[in-house]
């Protein structure tokens, strides 16, 4: 008994032990070369040669046979650095976590070849299954995405009624929000910096934008629209281009890097925000908390939506035969500084008190 | 041929045809039951109990049986949505993603029984090898470390000569860089944020920042000195304490997301960055060229620290035999409008120009 402990295991297969004995090194060596780790090359050679004559199986590789799962799950976004998909990636990486099993992220730079290809690869079988949140969704795509050979969940909007677990939030009405406060706020002449028209978010975004203006009877002056990129650089840089032609008193804009970056437009043109300029964010990422004024910012759930999506993919893994459902997170808006009509800091460089006081901190309004 | 090409792979184990076959059912549905993406019940009952009785093993698993690699690579740091890490994240990815692999993300939250245990699972051979950026160091991380069972590569300060494969830089000669610029440009009241001095970055950072001053012959006023944490909102508290009891002319701060803390106190509290205050940061990540004025900040070069922390990795995948290697990468630091003696992007909040002008960008210099 204790020997076969030894020497196999439970199904009898080889152990280290096993492959100690065969190339006549210690346990402790033969444990080294097959970790990887270490060894003389004389060591490796016998250790691996060894390995091979009695069929040794590392225990992970052992345990998947037995099991058929990986207990990975996969996760594929545009950009790993984008603080909306940070907050997304932790809310998943939680879920995923208290479930045992390790999440692997992907970079797709969203490209919609990449996001096909991951899909494909899942016939490999490399995770137990897989969260993707497309930006582009061609009908390749969507095709890939509904005869996908395991589990996945989209995380974002899908044109069609797709057969796939999907949670998505509203953009359109998301952007709604964010013209309705400015409008109540009495800005007249409301701009909007984009992501790419091309993409499901810069579609949504924009025609939620149109419409919302048309909601409240207001003639939209194309001059007052932009189109960049979803980043911090392009959008200062649409921005900038906006600026230069055009004297709006509010910007919405896309994305919070995007706003970040016409934040920085503004204040480097001399423009005051949000007595010159109110600006509104959309995702309500860390960043738009983090900037001076604070940004107001409509929040899509992104936490939410993907801890919502890593449930819905467990429960698929648990059961193949659930039908594909589908799950929708509100916008709401979070209003702070950079667009309510007082500041909330009072007027920036006052001159420096006399006395130091512990600084005022801004407050935060969540409407 | 045919049949057996279909029936069984090279090797002899049965394909999901074999199952198809067993059970009796399409080849379309006992594929879809396999990969776990759907079928009735009565079909996923058959097609489990006929992969069970022919011994079905997918494909990615039966890959690992015969090549005894996961081609996975884990990663370990504190945090995945610190900027710092995001860029050192791309980075090994990029290197990763070149050689076949994909990168499996850990976010620790710094504790050092998560990556004691991360450690130990490397036994179960889940990855063929691990990099991590400990970011607390105990004897017994270190005795976990040495004695990985599979490849480890350490990003980081490691505080004996230990016999690991390691990437660092000297943030502690990084801090002297940034106080160097500070004593150059003729400010006398110099403080520090930093984070907690229980980590290998804060003592490395408060152990640099001491001696920079004293290398100048400044005598330290400790009110100048305040720790908190490696985060926005911990940075900002630290920042308003330290400006509740003193005045700086100038703010070293631990890490950028302190440093975005420590503006946003400042700006608050009616101080001139930099008139009044100069600020650097630490780490040069994208946070700190989105802040107005743009952060100056020291590089500790991430991504080049990921990128060849990746290489080591694969190195020492492909040979265990080499002896472990140490590489550092210098600090440097890049000077921005927040610690320039004259702001690069003149006066703010001047009264907007009736002619609207394309709005000047902020000249990035790297000293």
């Amino acid at each position: 008994m204790g020997r076969k402990r030894l020497q196999e295991t439970g199904d009898g297969r080889p152990t280290v032990h096993t492959v100690a004995a065969r190339a006549g090194v210690s346990i402790a060596s033969a444990s080294r070369v097959l970790n990887g780790v270490g060894g003389s090359p004389e060591t490796i050679r016998k250790v691996r040669a060894a390995a091979a004559e009695v069929g040794y199986v590392p225990n992970a590789i052992a345990r998947s046979l037995q099991s058929q799962r990986t207990d990975l799950i996969a996760l594929a976004v545009e950009d790993i650095g984008n603080p909306v998909y940070v907050e997304m990636m932790r809310a998943i990486e939680s879920v995923v976590a208290a479930s045992g099993r390790q999440l692997l992220v992907h970079a797709t730079g969203g490209q919609v070849a990449n996001e096909t290809a991951l899909l494909r690869r899942l016939a490999h079988r490399y995770v137990d299954g897989m969260i993707v949140s497309p930006i582009r969704v061609t009908d390749d795509h969507l095709a890939a995405l509904v005869d996908s050979p395991a589990p996945v969940v989209v995380v974002g909007q899908l044109g069609a009624d797709a057969p796939v677990d999907n949670v998505r939030t509203d953009s359109r009405a998301g952007v709604g929000l964010a013209v309705d406060h400015l409008v109540a706020a009495g800005r007249q002449r409301i701009g909007f910096v984009n992501g790419p028209l091309d993409t499901v978010p810069g579609a949504a975004r924009d025609a939620g934008f149109r419409a919302a203006l048309a909601g409240h009877g207001i003639d939209l002056d194309e001059r007052l629209v932009e189109v960049g990129d979803f980043q911090y650089v392009a959008g200062r840089a649409a921005a900038e281009r906006l600026l230069a032609r055009a004297r709006p008193d509010a910007l919405v804009c896309a994305n919070d890097l995007i706003a970040v970056g016409a934040l920085h437009a503004l204040l480097a043109a001399g423009r005051r925000v949000p007595e010159d300029v109110a600006l509104v964010g959309m995702d309500d990422t860390e960043l738009a908390r983090m900037m001076f004024p604070q940004l107001s910012s409509v929040s899509l759930g992104s936490a939410e939506r993907g801890r919502r999506a890593a449930e819905l993919l467990l429960q698929r893994i648990a059961d193949p035969a659930l039908p594909p459902r589908r799950e929708q997170v509100a916008p709401h808006l979070a209003v702070r500084a950079s667009s309510a009509a007082v500041p909330d800091v009072g007027p920036l460089f006052v001159p420096a008190p006399t006395d130091p006081a512990p600084a005022p901190r801004t407050p935060e309004v969540t409407a």
